[in-house]
């Protein structure tokens, strides 16, 4: 968090930031069965403005997945405060999703269209016992890990691939070319941080990296099988897709003529 | 957690480590309504002993208070390996709960009554915004709080006090004297903790003294506000209790004889 909003009209076009639990949702996206994040979001804002609205997410979601700072916009002609689209959409939503901040954006602005990067995080809890007070919020693996090898494994990623050995077969994307600029990984006692920042993610890109980083940190391949399956460009060598239960959506980034605070955001927890 | 557990057969008296979120149980205390976290435990060992069991734990928690290690024992003329007790029992337990170690421990050990100390932890989140990720595991107040302010005001909260005044009506006690050995703060970008640590809490003395404090951080009150309100024990006084949900039970402390590793556990979250 740490975010502020200012004091502006609302009206036109407006950029919110949100914070959720995706656990109880069945993903960002609407669908006719099952509840959804932008469903959930959409009827909020639809309370407050008095009229149906159409909400556009920076990163859409999967079931389980969280976010710590996803981006939307939606455009209204109803002349409100721009808290109406913070305090006023909260009060409306489930209290495991929250508005961390609104602005006005022209209308050049667009949230997914306009972003640059994408930025997830992958919690992990390295244990013996699985969780209970983190229970959905880390995935959790009770074999000894090789964080050494994980991270030369994830050195071959880092650039502009071919990642269709990591693209789901159900993925919509168009060219399955990414250029991922980051893959940092980081311990704090039995919990484990993946930061990864992409231009742009694949269906089940991360989860489907995880996998693979994860049997090279078992011990079961070598890191550099990582970079064969990168030039095999085929899904079935890969291993599979891990939990949903660890993914954050923890930021995106937008040119800064716009102005937003939008970089990732990480708490130090304490539980 | 970092906790292990021995080879050595379990039989007799049973130490259990249990952690917990304690958002969808009654409290720890088994009622006739409602699910305990006591009913659920006693139901999972029951299906591993194949009998019934009785539970005692070393602090009876609240409705929607957590444990990050919470201290049971209980009795057993069912031999078992001790892994029974752990990976066993895990497996029959609600998702949010988990024992993470067991111990056989001589007839001389309870859980309750062999307690030198509990230790509770309070995790507060300061921020505008009310939590989402966090809901229901941090308390959350959205005003400025000035923590030199609360940490004089707990000064005068550190020894041997008659608690009366931060005392629940319903609290059974015989004696409303506790010595406070310990009142922590620390705080970490917009989420601070309170460590207390006592040979024994009454009821809602955590959370009445936590309301109290607050009032001082938030400047309504000074700070020798409180030795006044120790003086007059009298609960009416103080302020109302405050929110279940940034409660942990963290540890608790027995003499070194029995060799359990129950002092306090603080993970460092990364959400």
């Amino acid at each position: 968090m740490g975010d502020v909003y200012c004091g502006r009209r609302g009206l036109g076009r407006i950029a919110l930031a949100l914070e959720y639990d995706g656990t109880a949702f069945i993903g960002w996206q609407s669908q006719p069965t099952g509840r959804s994040v932008q469903d959930a979001l959409e009827a909020a804002i639809g309370q407050m403005a008095g009229t149906k609205v159409r909400v556009h997410a920076a990163g859409r979601t999967d079931a389980g997945v969280h976010a710590s700072r996803q981006i939307v916009h939606f455009d209204t002609d109803v002349p409100r405060p721009i808290t109406a689209w913070v305090r006023g959409v909260n009060s409306f939503l489930p209290k495991t999703m929250a508005v961390t901040w609104a602005s006005p954006v022209p209308d050049a602005f667009h949230a997914r269209f306009s972003a640059t990067a994408r930025h997830y995080r992958y919690l992990l809890l390295n244990h013996p016992i699985r969780p209970a007070l983190l229970h959905g919020r880390v995935g959790w693996l009770h074999s000894d890990l090789e964080l050494a090898r994980m991270q030369e494994a994830a050195g071959h990623l880092i650039g502009e691939h071919d990642f269709s050995s990591f693209r789901a077969a159900e993925c919509q994307a168009k060219s399955p070319v990414r250029h991922l600029s980051r893959l940092d990984i980081s311990r704090q006692g039995d919990l484990i941080a993946l930061d990864f920042s992409a231009n742009g993610f694949l269906h089940h890109m991360v989860r489907n990296i995880m996998g693979s980083l994860l049997h090279v940190a078992k011990g079961k391949r070598d890191p550099d099988w990582i970079a064969e399956l990168l030039a095999a460009k085929n899904r079935t060598l890969a291993a599979p897709t891990f939990m949903p239960d660890g993914l954050y959506l923890s930021g995106v980034s937008y040119p800064k003529e716009f102005g937003l605070d939008t970089e990732p955001l990480y708490r130090q927890g304490l539980i």
